[in-house]
């Protein structure tokens, strides 16, 4: 990109986020978004397919963020203890701008085909750190099961965050849930 | 709806499955596959909001054997073991007819679209239980952590009971994988 784009993946993105909350997501346009962001709608399609896809900005930082977190993790490290300390790199990027992530999903939960496209990216998600660990060694099905079960306690822990009011640490929150969920499935109920 | 169309909502859905087979889900209107069926495009259009929706014809009674076997799990029944057996009932009924499944994720696999309202519906049939664990008397986050964890595993046990050739038999894959996950999250690696 040239330029005289200076980071526009980044304006457009928060454009979007902007104006979405403003006036909702169904009635403002690609080609609002782009102006807001001082840029031309042909730029707009140049980094992003739709005007669903500009509020995902974020996964491919997420993807990284995790890949690399896992991949730096000590050799036989067990497979759910690497996904959640690659959770919990990712819990802490979004805890430095709460605001913004409290108001992306304000706006991504208030529209079904929004949803839907969160759900496949934290699906995508769930797939690549199945791929990194078995790239480390992990074999089937314990690398997928890791993956999804993580991505099964990032969801929940993330509502739970949405959910509590004042200025509460997402990172705890993703800790703790994970410690329940090792407390869910050792649980066998009464003998 | 009449009785000049018995079992209209069945009947669609069979149509919808082999048009989408044969021609591929893009290339198929809403009004082929009524005429399939025998019926017209306003009947369709009764029993489904859209071409996608009668792919997901049997969510409904998933979700009702879901809750059944769940409501139905003895006092005092672990909350992943509730669940476990929930979806072991809906893993013998999709073996029931193994064909029509794997057609099925044929099509859904093959569109992007579809694939995402798939797992719209899979996050459903997580809330559902997740709502009925609640009524039971499970408190949070356990309720939502073993609902979740539960469509993890069906997920990973679907998507491996998919990839092997031949009659194998999902609810001996979906018991095995949810053994597995026990054995993940109970792993922390060398002391």
């Amino acid at each position: 990109m040239g330029r005289w784009e200076p980071n526009a993946r980044g304006r457009l993105a928060q454009a979007a986020l902007t104006l979405y909350a403003e006036q909702g997501f169904e009635k403002t346009t690609a080609a609002e978004v782009a102006a807001r962001a001082g840029l031309t709608e042909r730029t707009f399609f140049r980094h992003f397919t739709d005007k669903r896809e500009v509020l995902f900005h974020g996964t491919e930082m997420a993807k990284d963020l995790l890949v690399r977190t896992l991949t730096e993790a000590p050799d036989r490290t067990a497979p759910l203890d690497a996904v959640g300390a690659a959770l919990e790199t990712l819990g802490a990027r979004l805890q430095e701008d709460p605001e913004r992530v409290r108001l992306r999903d304000a706006v991504v939960s208030a529209n079904a085909e929004l949803r839907e496209r969160e759900l496949a990216k934290l699906a995508g998600l769930a797939a690549v750190m199945a791929d990194t660990l078995r790239d480390r060694g992990v074999p089937e099905p314990a690398a997928s099961l890791a993956a999804e079960t993580g991505i099964a306690v990032f969801k929940v822990a993330f509502a739970r965050w949405i959910a509590q009011a004042g200025p509460s640490d997402l990172l705890s929150v993703l800790r703790a849930s994970m410690t329940e969920l090792r407390d869910v499935a050792a649980d066998h109920g009464p003998a």
